[in-house]
């Protein structure tokens, strides 16, 4: 899940999206897609449009205790009971989280690296993480050279989150063409054009074009490696549509695969608040290599607050926890006490915390997490020696090939 | 080279081509495209329509003496004095001739790779023949697997021919997508949609759309591999608008490659002759693994003579060499002396040889060749044993991903 889209790992400057899917209609006001998010978004009717169903309140008990379940960030799924039955009886099932190593990671980006590292932990769940250097470089003015510099930092941030290696594959486009491109042209010979556009709008070019079936191959890489299992991909709601692709190509080619289930999210607020649209290249935010005086220069200065105008304002009016990103950060992931977090915002409506004094306590929070991270960073050695066992191995990429009817190589 | 479009190995029943390449303008009567040929082909003027230059005089000498160039199949080209430069002066320079393996070879699919042999003993140029199993599977109703043995079986013809393993490197597409897919992805950077379609027109699934990227991959491999060399693409002309393609990529992507160049052919005569434009899969041919007895019966049966109707009439008026099928065959490759084969011409347009006994001179002789190459064929070993001299060794593969900028794996 990303911050506020248009999303630094998702957005295409050449591209502009045309599609009926999750487009507003006459009674609505606000458009999502996977390219471009406006208006007023209401989740409720986006599931309509979308046809996912609204996680229910014993479904989110069965997941593992988290708050960005717990307070429905993550509020809607598809095929949720199944990936919920596998992984309370002990079957195998998986997750697929990935990142287009397009910059450096922000905080909104490894949000749902570590709830993925939460569920592996309290579920055994197998974590894929795939990174989209192809679909990088075709999409950004960049060079292959500065993607592959993104993707090496990229890799540091996501080792440090701490998967299970026994439990977690890291699996990169280029690096991993031998295993990635064969099985796309395999869930490429029934992926139309017209699908595709009418998903994701015109590409600028043919490689965008083919994109998406390298993405199908990410969601189904764990059910291809180790047999049919339940695989769940968290994934803010204007990025579904690229599950249901997968889900259209699953169903389509006579694979041993199940559909993909998802498992959809509001948007994190970006850091200015609602409203600020802009591209996220330019606009403030944490990034995971900040040191804590920088974090809180970023906070004090751009964080969007729920507080009034004047002192004397906010201390008889109170402020509005609802719109403060400082307290939607504490509320997402950083402060897990729901009854902490009643306190606070109680505090805050009531006009006894003011909105620097919020910020402070996101400052301290969010300070003392990318610590932590930075910490298990600095002790990475190698990146080539670390990423070791979290590779494919031949043996599991021979498995997907076959898996996926591709013809053992005659070499 | 393929026998008469639409070709066994590049034509696609999911497309139909909307292009102006080569298309029929008011005065003319003549369609020819990389998937369709109609009309009675003028080559003169499709030279004007495509741009490229025929062969002089002396370009054709300075060419290795092979029937195909002497009597001009080989006509025409692109960059062809920059090429003979390096094969005269002992510098490097490379041939690429590829395969689509969809079913079984052809008499007419093997012949241009004898010629590349002949250019390779030589002059010592390198050979590269890529196998595209990917496009076939998206173009073709085949399963993987059918290619996959289709794959296989090629590759033997391909190696029977006997190649220098020390000039000579075969690619297939999805077992060597480590090195094939990094580099598409580069050149697709700019490759667009819409200049796709011009070319190719519409495609029925993103896979196809992707795959020119592929094949400029093929063609610039060898420069890629080995460093900047003159490289030539022997190619009937309907198929130019591959090499057109490829070279607008070299020429916007800052690579450290020339633009390949191209030998532009005839196309070869179907058994059958003028007219019969049916699919190829359909139409009557010679595979390279029939017998003398299937041959014989093949070519009797169904070749295309330029005979009379009765046997006093041949006596009378003579044949017309230049629409007789058995002897195009002696024409384009099978019999290389230039007196030998104007005397069969002399006594045939006399009426002194009949169309049968000219048949049995094309059957005796394609029939010589046959045996040849189904020997060496039978005395190969282990498949993969075979192949490994001919393989892209890791050395190659990272130099090619190099000078494509493809950033180096993080693994």
């Amino acid at each position: 899940m990303s911050e506020n889209p248009p999303h630094d790992d998702e957005s295409n400057s050449n591209q502009h999206v045309d599609t009926a899917n999750g487009n507003s209609s006459d009674d609505d006001d606000f458009i999502v897609t996977p390219y471009s998010v406006s208006g007023e978004v209401d989740y409720e009717k986006l599931l309509e449009r979308f046809g996912a169903d609204p996680l229910t309140d014993s479904q989110i008990e069965r997941f593992p205790d988290h708050p960005m379940l717990r307070r429905r960030t993550f509020y809607a799924g598809r095929d949720i009971d199944r990936y919920l039955e596998a992984s309370e009886s002990g079957e195998s099932h998986a997750l697929v989280t990935g990142r287009g190593p397009s910059g450096p990671m922000h905080l909104g980006h490894v949000l749902p690296l570590y709830l993925a590292k939460c569920f592996q932990r309290e579920t055994g769940a197998t974590v894929y993480i795939p990174l989209s250097d192809d679909e990088k470089l075709l999409a950004k003015e960049q060079s292959f050279d500065s993607i592959g510099e993104h993707t090496r930092d990229n890799l540091r941030d996501i080792l440090a989150v701490g998967f299970d290696p026994e439990r977690t594959r890291i699996v990169v486009d280029t690096a991993d063409a031998d295993v990635i491109y064969p099985i796309a042209v395999r869930l490429a010979k029934h992926l139309t054009p017209a699908t595709v556009e009418a998903v994701y709008g015109e590409q600028g070019t043919v490689g965008l074009q083919f994109y998406p079936a390298v993405q199908a191959t990410h969601l189904l890489l764990p059910q291809l490696v180790a047999g049919r299992q339940p695989t769940l991909v968290p994934i803010a709601i204007d990025q579904d549509p690229h599950v249901r692709v997968c889900r259209d190509v699953a169903a389509k080619e006579a694979l041993p695969v199940d559909k993909p289930g998802a498992l959809l999210g509001r948007f994190l607020p970006s850091l200015e608040g609602p409203g600020k649209m802009s591209a996220s290249d330019e606009a403030a935010s944490i990034d995971l290599t900040d040191d804590p005086d920088t974090v809180a220069e970023t906070i004090r200065t751009h964080a969007y607050t729920g507080g009034q105008a004047s002192l004397e304002a906010h201390r008889e009016q109170g402020g509005d926890p609802s719109v403060d990103v400082p307290f939607q950060y504490l509320r997402f992931f950083f402060e897990a006490d729901d009854e902490e977090l009643e306190r606070i915002a109680e505090q805050y409506r009531s006009g006894n915390l003011l909105s620097g004094e919020l910020k402070e306590i996101a400052i301290e929070r969010i300070t003392d997490f990318l610590g932590a991270h930075q910490r298990r960073r600095a002790e990475l050695g190698d990146l080539e020696d670390e990423l070791e066992p979290y590779r494919l191995t031949d043996e599991e990429c021979r498995q997907a090939l076959e898996r996926a009817g591709v013809p053992p190589s005659p070499f």
